[in-house]
Formats: structure tokens, sequence, C-alpha cells
């Protein structure tokens, strides 16, 4: 952290890639998840006492190489952090493949981090969904990396984090030549996910018809229930009072993914 | 939950096996979640103002008919909770079934549950390593079984909750003596487990292991680390003073594995 | 069958759907696949008896509702009907999902019976890698699709098969619209695939990156061993009289991965 | 193999660990396969040539460190074998954690070599239900070891084959002595289990039960489907003529899973 201040870097990862368990029989829970929030309060401590003013960031991973790591994902960590009061002085450092084998998407990665305050920075990568282990690919899917890009724009962006190719060429690609292709690829397919997700923000199709499906809790008394304003009896009785009795409505989920299609 | 007190019960289980998102392109995280904890709080301000003195649980489920369930395992849950202050009024009951399709083993959420203190109650099913849905089956895996109850014990027991058979026969067993056998064989694989872990811990050579693992804990200067008395300057000063060096310690897998394996 | 012949129909599918087993304890597997065999050797009798001139198809599928189904995936079908002298007689009807479930790509199952020679037809639907069930959605993601297609091209197209929507719209996909969404949506998808397929093809760049990589076994010498006329001892004899020290050359994967995003 | 000749070795395993693909891009799976096919029948030759009498066997394993081995399952290497005309010359030497891993238990593995008549030796590990990479452990698990145990004694047992720890001990049992309990855990393993199946096996309830589940198929009339000396025609109308109508009969999962866990 000393270095990465010298170097005036804006991130610092600690890398979590080895803390977890093989077996409880071996393994206090209790004591190790201790260890670990003490450690990690101590390097925030560091942090400020040396004035190192970028972000500390965990990376959360599921498993290898241990069965249970311990920052198996984005919900993970934040449960985490908030048991040791760390919830403003650490984020995360998202990876997709990482996101797969924690039986999530990348951009619910994303959008969880963001609802929760703590999205940090990208590892840009992939695995295969056909493998259980970190391939750590370049990133070759538009589709999925243009609804990645679309939920860093929701966040408003990365803020200090980027996007960073923690990725690695097929262990048959053997040539020099093929890091060029992984890059410029890997580099390529990042842009073109951003302007087209971009693009949908701009338009704003998408984000309407998402707002449009929540515009009830917009009204008044709806927005008093989520104040905490009401008691449950005062909304069943104003609910029986009223007489409401919502329909369901449909989530319109392949109309949503044709829209998305059309920018590709 | 009125029904429920008059009945004298002690458990009210609050099934979240429908909330979850299918798409995040019709779905707002935010407002999703935002929602649910006011829910959440709402139920628990009832609770009081009834006086029901049962516990309020969430069941853990990661996906199922939804693609991502919001309470996706035990850590996630528990981050939940403590977002919205509740993490002393509500508590899990968890399923085995639904750890494995979290990527979790059955002890595992127990273990974990305990340790963050929402440790509630347990669905005493199985599913299938080999399939990717929930099939409820009745208990038949009594290594697995014994592994759970000794995280049960190791945890103190389980309160005011208790195991319940949320289980159906299978397809293919179409009689209704299936169902005696079902029941009987269940039954008695929990009794059979919970026995073979009481002896595991009565005889306490696992969690001698356990404890011998983590000794070094214990002395004053560690205890010091995790009370939070030194700074990382002073602990790397002191280990540096002391030339503190710590090799390797063998985890002890086959051994314990083996352990356990003799008491079956 | 007699309805498909008198409706002039060109397929006929036993859909498996059910046919596995969940657990060796009540299973002969034996006696199960000898049944199986049998009846598929009636029906095939049956349709030249009735003089029923369109294509009989199995549906590969590896589990669900069974643990274990009997026609797990192409390679397994295609043992079977081999077993049983079956293989010039019935052909498969690959489904997306069912191949991902079974650890392949859609790409995969359409290759390897193209392959073996028992391509027949292709319920157009796809999985979500998520989940391990069969949610039979309408078709979204282009580059899975192109990737399909162009090996259908690759096989010299379907034959007397077609393909067809086995899918459903989501469970929250509620209104008659959805419907209409869903099948403009999937349609679409698999003209846009099938027309940037052929212009691959047509363009012939991956057909030729691909030929050359194994252009090596088109050499006389080379053709005489897949040909049969040397024996092991003949090869290596030859390849050491001619210093023969083949280094490895790259796979080029993320080349050719860009390749085609440039199609997309 | 000239060297396993002359230590009077017994089987020779051409391990397929690295026959596979990445990606469909840069491989034509037609010109793989007829390599391997050529490949294998030049060392079938090479082997009867030398006067080798031990067997031959190829590895069944689905993925690692490809995306997709070509020798998937044993249901795959049947078809391949049959393909080439090998499957008198060939067997299979079967691993826990490659079934699993194919999505298959390894009871399954042997019961399915034992039926197409290519069951010929045990890798005797297991893998991680958890995890979605090889991890080689020794056996742990008495059940499922027992399930297996029982499928290798109704299969006649493993002639020529053996079994072979293929395995190691976890990243974290440093130490020699960890070599030590292993190999004792899992040798115990495999007697327990065998000792199990043996009994199982000798008191005949199991085989009673599943042998009376198909009883039917060994009446005369039946025997004659099997045989082929029926058509279609002919069965459906005795079926009519007798007003056959049989009703599902229960599986009796439950009970037979409480009849081994007896055992136990």
């Amino acid at each position: 952290m000393d270095v990465t201040k010298r170097l005036s870097g804006a991130n610092y990862v600690l890398w979590g890639g080895r803390e977890g368990y093989e077996t409880l029989l071996n393994t206090s829970l209790k004591r190790e998840l201790e260890q670990m929030g003490r450690m990690l309060s101590l390097v925030v401590e560091y942090k400020h006492k040396i004035g190192f003013s970028g972000q500390i960031l965990l990376e959360p991973k599921p498993k290898e190489p241990t069965v249970h790591q311990y920052d198996f994902d984005t919900a993970t960590v934040f449960g985490f952090l908030k048991r040791f009061g760390l919830e403003s002085e650490v984020k995360v450092n998202l990876e997709a493949n990482h996101a797969l084998l924690a039986g999530h998407t990348f951009e619910h990665e994303i959008a969880t981090a963001a609802d929760l305050g703590i999205l940090g920075s990208l590892d840009i990568n992939r695995g295969d969904p056909l493998l259980g282990w970190d391939t750590d690919q370049f990133p070759a899917d538009l589709y999925s990396m243009t609804l990645a890009m679309y939920q860093v724009i929701q966040a408003g962006g990365l803020g200090m984090g980027g996007m960073n190719f923690d990725a690695k060429v097929r262990r048959q690609s053997t040539e020099p030549e093929d890091l060029l292709h992984a890059h410029i690829g890997g580099v390529d397919m990042c842009a073109r996910a951003f302007l087209i997700a971009a693009k949908v923000q701009e338009e704003g199709r998408l984000a309407e018809i998402v707002s449009t499906r929540y515009a009830g809790w917009n009204l008044p008394e709806n927005q008093a229930i989520l104040a905490g304003k009401e008691s449950l009896d005062e909304i069943a009785a104003r609910s029986e009072e009223r007489n409401i009795n919502p329909q369901p409505r449909s989530g319109r989920q392949e109309q949503l993914e044709n829209l998305i299609n059309r920018y590709l």
C-alpha cells in the first residue's frame, strides 16, 4: 500500500483468492471470520495513518482453490463489512467469472454492489458456463458485456475504479500474437458494449419501462409505507377501505430482450 | 402470525420461495430490496405489537422459481438483516437442498448462521448433487447428516427452532406405504446422526484437534490483536523483533475424515 | 405415426422426456436398455410396414424429470442406435437447453450428430446457464445462435428436419402480447443468426483457418495412416527416418472469436 | 505397452486426459474423431502383434483441461468403440470424479460399462459435488462407495482390472503422515464398502425386489417380445384381446434407501 500511495494508485485490491476453508472438520468459522475482520480493520486503519487516498477493495470469489471461500459474492462481502463496521471504508472489485461460479450473472453482482454502495472496480474477463473453474478468458460475448455496462452506467460509473483484464489466453494459444488478438478483442468488446449500453440509456426506453413498473410506489401513500410512517395495520386498513386488489402484470421479459437485441 | 400466536407456535417462517427476479431488464434491485426491508420491518413491528414471542424466520434459497432469489443464502440474509437493523429480530430456517443449490454444504450454512447469531430452525430434507432443482427428498445420507448434526451441537442446539420434514416422496413412490418408509427412514436418520455427532462431541477428539490448530490465538499478545489493541505497525514490529516465522502446518483433512468415519 | 403419415409429416419425434431412472436400487439398467432397444426396433419396423417415409427422431435429454435419462446426449444415443443396429434408421432432434444440461454447447451437439450421420431436427429454445432445469425459453442470444447455425450450414443443412420452438414465455410474462414478442424475437434471432453464419461460410475465412490446421493430414502418407494402410511400426519408422518433430501451433482461439464478433 | 508386457501387466490405460477441444471455431470434430479412431485401432493391432495379453483401457472424462473431452463418459466411449469396431478390444477405466463431472454417479458408470460389456478397471478416488474440477481426493463416503461396490459385484467383479488410488491429499495436507492417513482411510473405505455390498448381495433382499419389479418380462409372451418374434401390431392385438391395462407400481425408492442404510 505504501508503494501504491507513492505511485498515486487509486485502488488497492486485497485479493482474497486464498482465503477460505476445505472442511469444517478442521476449521472454526467463527475464529476465521473474526481474524479476517480484525485484519481488514487493521488495513483500513493503516490506510488512514499513511494518508492513502485510494480505495480498498475486496474481490468476491466463491471457490477455488478452497471449497468455501469467505468472500463468496458481493452480498456476502457486504454482510461481512457491515459486521465489522467497514461498509463505508471498503468496496468490491468484481470479476465476471467469479460471479458465474457463485451462481450469479456479472450484471447481478454490479447491480448488487451499486445498490449496497460498495461498487469499486471491475475485472473484465469471462468464464465458461460449462466449466466449474476460473478460466479467466478474455471477454468475447457482446450481449452479456452490454448488460454489464448498462448496470455500470445505471450505477453512475465506476468512480475511482476502472476495468482491468485479469485474463489470460487459452492454453492452446501459444504464440505472442495471440496476446495481441486477445487484448484487441477484449478492449474492442468493452468499447462496443459501452457504446451500445450508452445508447440504450440515452434513448431511455428500457429505463422508462422499468420505472413505469414501479410507478405506483412513487405515490405519496406508498412513499409513506417506505418511509416507515405506517404500520401493517394501517396499511391493511387503507387497502381494505380502498378495495385495493392489484392484478399481476406481465414482466415483459421477451419484449425487453428483443429491445436489447435491436441495439446489438 | 395471529393464528400462530393463538396456537402457541414458537416459529413463524416468512417462506420466501417466490421473492426474486428473472432479469434485471425489468427489475430495480434497489427498489425491490428496500421494499422487502420495509416489509420485514413491518412484520417485526407487528410481532411486538401483538406480543408474539416466537421467532421470525427467513428461509434462504438461491433460485427456483426465479433465477435470482433475494434470500440467496445465510450470508446474504445476514447482510440484508444488518442493513435494515433486523439482525437481532430475525433468524434463518435452513434447508439442506437450498444450501446445495447455493454452492454450500448444509453444515456450512448451519455453522455460518450460528456464527452470525441467526441460526433458527432446520428443514430436514436433501437434494441430489446431480440435479439443479429442489427435489425435497427425505434424508438418506448418514455421513452428511452427521456433519450437520455436529454443527447443531457446536451451536448449542436449535433453541426455539426444531426440525421439520419439508420433504416429499419421489415421483415413482406412488403408494401410501412409501410415505411411511420415507418418514421412518428420515426420523431414523436424524436420530442416528445425532447420536453419532453427540459421541464425537463427548469424546472431544475432533474438538481438541481444531482447538489445537487455533491455540496460538489464545496467547495474550494475539488476543490483543483481536481486541484491537495493536496497530499493523506494532504487530509488524513485534513479529520482526521476535523473529516470528510460522511454518505451514497440515490441515490433516484425511485424518479427520477417517476419524469421523470410525464413528459411523 | 399413422396420423403423421396421413398428414404428410416428415418427422416423428419419439419424445423421450420420461425415460430414465431415479436410483439403481430399483433399476436393472440392462433390462431397461434392452426393452428400449426392442421398442425402438418395433417402431422402425412399423414405419416401414405402413410406408411412412418421414424420419424417426429421438430427443437427447440428460435429466428431468428423472436423475438419469437414457438418451443423455447425442453421443449416448448414437451408441444406443449402433448397439441395436438402428443408426441408419433413427436420427436425433436436438434442443439447446438439453445440450446445456448435459454439459455441452448446442453447436457441439449439432456437430456431433452431423459427424455421426444422425442430425435430424432442432428445437430452437434456450436454457439459463445459471439454472439446472429446463426453462425452455425463447432464444435471445445472437452469438450462440450464430455458432449453432454455422454448424447447421457445415452439416449441409437439416434435410427433412426443421426448426421448432419448443419454448414457452417466462412465468411472469402473463399477457397474450408476450407470446407475440417471444415468437417475433425468436424467429428474428434465427434469421439474423442464419444470415451471419451464411456470410461467415461464404467469405470462407474461418473455414480456411480450420482447414489449414488439418492440412498436413491431406498429404498422401498421412491419408495412408487414416486409410489403415500402415501399422504403428511403419509410422514410427517413417517418422524417425524423416526426423519428424512437430512443434505445437497456436489454436488461435481469441483471433477466431474476434473474427466471429466482427460479423455480429 | 512393451514395458507393461515385460512386467506382466494386466492393464494398459490410454489415459485420455488431454484429448478434447476448446472451441469448434478451430476444430473439425469429424477429423479429430477419425484420427482418434485410427490411433486406437493401431494400438490394438500393435497389442496383438506383440502378444500383449492384458486389456487396453480408455478413461472417460468429460472436461478438464479442455471444455469438451472426446471420451466424455462410458456411453460416449461405447459409441466410439462401436463406430470403429473396437468394442470387444477396448474397455474403460472408470473414475468416480469423472462420473460426477459428467453428470453421473460412479455406480451409474459402473453399471453402464457392465451392461455394455466394457467394464475394465476403477480409479478409486472422489470429487466434491460443490466443485467443478477434478479434485482427485481419497474416498471418504461409505454410502456412495457401497453403492459402487454393489454394482461391481452385480457385474461379476472386475476381471483383469483392479482398483487404483489415482488420488492425492488435499492442498493443506502438507505432511508425509497425511499420505498414510489418506491411504489407510481409502483402503479401509474400499474394504468396508465391499463387505457391506457383499452382505447386501448375499442376503438377496435388494436383488429380489428388483427382480420382482421386472418379473413380468420373464413370461414367455414377453420374452417373445424381447426376442423380436412379434410385431407392434401383434403385441397391440394381444394386449387388447387380453385387456392388459397395467397400473403404475411404486418404485419404493425410500424403502430401498432405508434397506441399504440398515446395512451401513
